[in-house]
């Protein structure tokens, strides 16, 4: 465990980004009163020749450059705390999940190293214990984006920072279902009213409601979440 | 076709997080020159009330706020040109991969709903044409992350944003496999040396290394890309 709950570590050609939209909101209050930690490195700093260059054109011909194994690497070594995970972000990796959010909160802490051209030098990430990560199927600029999702999604499920451990709790993801349909005030809206069942204050008959709309909406949207969630059911019982 | 290559318009409660990390590099460049343009709405002036309240408790109880039919609807109906997509971000939605983020950049602009807390009003969802999106299986604090994403996704695409059209043409995705290993100087690195095929000049051997190794990639990493991309070559042959 670290001094502040999570401490993060950001390698980037362009530390000017952050904290950026960690410093808002949720985030940004819980980073000023030190529920989480971020610490920013300018891989350009690890440049050593005299041009301070970080990328080169790739061997073997093609387009775009590819970032520096002799800079990426010192870059690592010089930040990387060996315990925690050392994350970069690539749309060949594991594709960030709730499961992998929750794997880095516990954990306590990360080292996210963000690429940009056309990638880093192979020879980095079979070198040093990387765990290659994608945020989705397309294509980002730059790591930075991913790793702003990924620490927003860390950092909201830190003690003190959400303030609402129910919330947490009926959230899609945290039972394997999408969550179920929401509606407030006004009741009339349009000329449509909200489901009678949920203006009932019979709450048994809510929350059977509830699981049914979070289980159909799982079922029609997204078949792969719904088998997963049928066949651990299965296992339960 | 608008005046830019790409309109955005994002509706959010943090309009101060605009253009944030889509300001810098990249993408900023093409904003300050005009190759895409960036309207930010802050939802909170469409509220009506004396406290001026964007949300409110769920109807049938729960933890959290919801943002309001009342706010929302015409926040959306002020800012939204019908032709653009209108995309509200949701772990409920269709997951956000290459192929939407080209299908949003065709339309040539897009109006981004970002919510905030448990989500909004269902209703609001029904009555207007909203795609529901989500960046993936994974809850964060707003969908002003995911709309960081989008718009970085599409923006590079644009003609005149990375200069490159060999560089994309490239890519993770572009075929359907995920990006080969990319090397370069120095030659040799903590005693390791790139493939020796990549050094030998040889144009036709390169090229075959390379599909080979984005092929096996893809076959090891991600069985479900590697299951589309061979049905498809099946189908083509």
């Amino acid at each position: 465990m670290t001094a502040s709950g999570f401490d993060a570590t950001v390698l980037t050609l362009y530390p000017e980004l952050f904290p950026g939209p960690l410093g808002v909101a949720l985030s940004g209050k819980a980073l000023e009163t030190g529920l989480w930690g971020l610490k920013v490195v300018d891989i350009r700093h690890f440049a050593h020749d005299k041009h301070r260059s970080v990328d080169d054109t790739p061997f073997g011909g093609g387009a775009g450059m590819v970032m520096r194994a002799d800079v990426l690497g010192p870059a690592i070594d010089a930040n990387h705390d060996g315990a925690a995970p050392l994350i970069y972000f690539s749309p060949r990796g594991r594709l960030m999940d709730q499961a992998l959010v929750e794997e880095v909160r516990d954990a306590g802490g990360a080292t996210l190293v963000c690429g940009r051209f056309e990638g880093v030098d192979e020879r980095v990430l079979e070198a040093r214990p990387v765990m290659e990560v994608s945020l989705g199927d397309f294509v980002l600029s730059g790591g930075e984006f991913a790793a702003f999702a990924l620490l927003d999604a860390v950092v909201r499920l830190l003690p003190g920072v959400a303030g609402n451990a129910e919330s947490l709790a009926e959230e899609s993801f945290a039972d394997g279902l999408l969550e179920y349909p929401q509606y407030t005030r006004p009741r009339e809206w349009e000329g449509k009213n909200p489901p009678e069942v949920l203006l009932s204050g019979d709450h048994a008959r809510i929350r059977t409601w509830r699981k049914a709309e979070a289980e159909r909406i799982t079922r029609e949207r997204r078949p792969d979440l719904w088998r997963r969630y049928t066949s651990e059911e299965g296992t339960e019982q």
